[in-house]
């Protein structure tokens, strides 16, 4: 067999393809862990919330001896479930208006490929869930990004300056309430903006909803009970959050545009289905009180007191306190934070313990931004997350001392 | 708020994504089970095998309390077990040249995604696993397709007329071997073949290899196991079939590409991890001792024999003796399987029984080809399947009376 000389080259898109700013620092972490550090995960949004018994319970009681292919829009029993929490929620759809995906992920992938050609734009607001940009890619679609700043509370800039980014190729408005990663709740008056928009320029608004639950003053606004965007919301939503399942891979999208419907049903077709012991398990989660999501949002708002308040005492950092979700971005005296989370690993530590955070350029699309920012996820218990603060603050002083010899 | 007068409306690409021809029954087959009919499924590849309990065992003894995300590429202790298993095959690979899938379905996203831009093409053989139309359609991919012949035992053509098929936007050659849905499994030869076009036109090969341990005659032949190929043969993979788990959605990819690999493992952050109780049971299924396979595949031969048998006995029915996986493309004396297939749940029962069937266009890329074709997957226990050919055979006379009338 004769060799070519020629070396075979990967495609540019996959080139192109970005490392998840959350995850991209797992090599050094996992060298940190080989040497016997421990590492506080402040990067990613895996709370330590135990996962509702009643799943295990369920899975462990699935009633089949094969784990065979669920149907591609989802387990008959599970949409009728979903479709009675979305009910509960105030959102008038039906088991028809649903198709599972696997995780938010799939959703949002769905989404886009429904609502755009190669070569389309979706508005966001920046700082934005970093992963957009990774489904950007694989979608072909170019994001525009919209900042909001943290001087505003990362709420909604005015109307003008948003349809100021609408071009004949724009397509959908992304937005994400409680966000990621900022945690900031919007008022109803800004999704009630976006919905005009939205009309007025004929575009689709697609809804991350992942932390509806978690909202610790003000109330969520979900996209489905505006009125007059039938054919134009996509509500995309994931149970990784709402019952610390984030390995589960179970979530969704909604929609009472049947045409849209219909398209994902065919992308999930494509993939045959969403894992099935996953979906018999997430049954029984439709069926815990709404008093469970009490327990959980004082736990998460303890954390995130606790996270404001050292974020604030320290030397040099600013952050604002975030209404909901459980994340908030802090700006560091540090110039360069994508070094600084991987030193953190490298180089640093106390005691053998050391922390990982998420560096904030990632999140944005504008080229420079959030440089001087990083993402924390308050998803561990207190005493943990108050060594984990502890670690940062000794990081960031031996940092910049480090820096300056 | 006022409303626009337009109606949004959904992608090209979305109106352009082909139902897949193996599910887009669903509504009829969903409609004759609400009327009280006993459906016998041949459509698809869902072994009514069972799954090992090993599987379930595992699961059930999942050491978290959390059901948390895994490292994107797969958990490590999976990834470990997987290259035992691939070296037990004799491919010469580590941990580090695979990435774990959701499914085999996304080991094709990623490769293809990996492999190609919008608008390059991808040679594949016809009639071919109808999803790969999915993903091409989402990955903005064109599936130029060779034609097999069932004459020919569905082999592969000349050199020369695969090799006249290719273009400057080639970038890869799609093989499936033991093949859905012919069954036939490529000689050694024909393997080096395919190996030395992409070689002399340096082209990736992407052999998607989920039904290797299902050989009734003859021996499979692995993309890894060819030398020289070291930066371009792609393998994908997928325990559904080998261990009747359709439904745990476990696949990989696996090549000794690294900067390949590394695309992957961005895709695969993009989304952040496949399911994590799966993996945690499919390290189970691993350690399942070689013989395992000897009494599945026997089986299967069974099934085969019976399903090949029958189809020869009926009137104006050709089909060939597959030789691996577990499908049968069968040609029948009817001009529009389409119709048929659907007619079968709509309008035919024998005591209140039928049989679903897969179209075969759906399988080819060429327009026209395959309309008097059908796919069966002889996944049922001897008994059912008897008794679906059966009713298949009733259904051709019957569907043929009809047309006259």
């Amino acid at each position: 067999m004769e060799k070519t000389s020629k070396k075979v080259e990967i495609s540019l898109r996959a080139k192109e393809m970005p490392a998840s700013p959350i995850r991209k620092t797992e090599p050094y972490a996992t060298a940190a862990m080989k040497k016997g550090l421990t590492v506080y995960g402040l990067n990613v949004g895996q709370p330590d919330i135990e996962t509702p018994p009643a799943f295990f319970e369920a899975v462990r009681n699935f009633p089949g001896k094969v784990v065979a292919y669920q149907r591609s829009q989802g387990d008959l029993e599970y949409l009728e479930a979903l479709a009675g929490y979305y009910r509960r929620c105030g959102y008038d759809v039906s088991e028809e208006d649903i198709v599972v995906t696997t995780g938010g992920s799939e959703a949002i992938i769905f989404a886009a490929q429904a609502t755009t050609s190669v070569g389309d734009e979706i508005i966001v607001f920046e700082p934005f869930y970093t992963n957009y940009n990774g489904y950007a890619v694989m979608c072909g679609v170019k994001l525009v990004p919209v900042t909001t700043r943290a001087e505003d509370g990362y709420h909604l800039p005015p109307k003008k300056e948003i349809a100021s980014k609408i071009t004949p190729r724009t397509r959908a408005i992304l937005v994400c309430s409680p966000n990621n990663p900022t945690g900031t709740v919007l008022r109803r008056e800004e999704m009630e903006m976006l919905a005009e928009i939205a009309l007025e320029k004929n575009l689709f608004i697609i809804s991350d909803e992942v932390y509806r639950e978690f909202v610790y003053e003000g109330e969520h606004t979900g996209i489905l009970e505006l009125p007059g965007l039938e054919d134009r919301a996509i509500l995309m939503d994931s149970i990784s959050k709402r019952y610390s399942m984030c390995g589960a891979r179970i979530g969704c999208v909604v929609s009472r545009n049947r045409e849209l419907i219909s398209a994902c049903i065919r992308y999930g077709q494509a993939r045959l289905c969403s894992p099935t012991l996953e979906q018999h398990g997430a049954i029984a989660l439709t069926r815990l009180p709404g008093t469970y999501f009490d327990g959980v949002r004082a736990e998460y708002r303890k954390r995130r007191d606790l996270t404001i308040d050292a974020l604030q005492r320290m030397d040099g950092v600013m952050c604002r306190k975030p209404k909901g979700a459980f994340y908030v971005m802090a700006r560091l005296p540090i110039d360069d934070t994508d070094e600084f989370a991987k030193w953190l690993l490298t180089d640093f530590h106390v005691d053998n313990e050391t922390v990982r955070v998420s560096p904030g350029a990632g999140f944005y699309a504008t080229p420079g931004k959030g440089k001087d920012e990083i993402r924390l996820a308050y998803v561990l218990e207190n005493k943990r997350l108050e060594r984990a603060l502890y670690l940062l603050e000794r990081g960031i002083k031996e940092y910049n001392r480090t820096q300056v010899d």
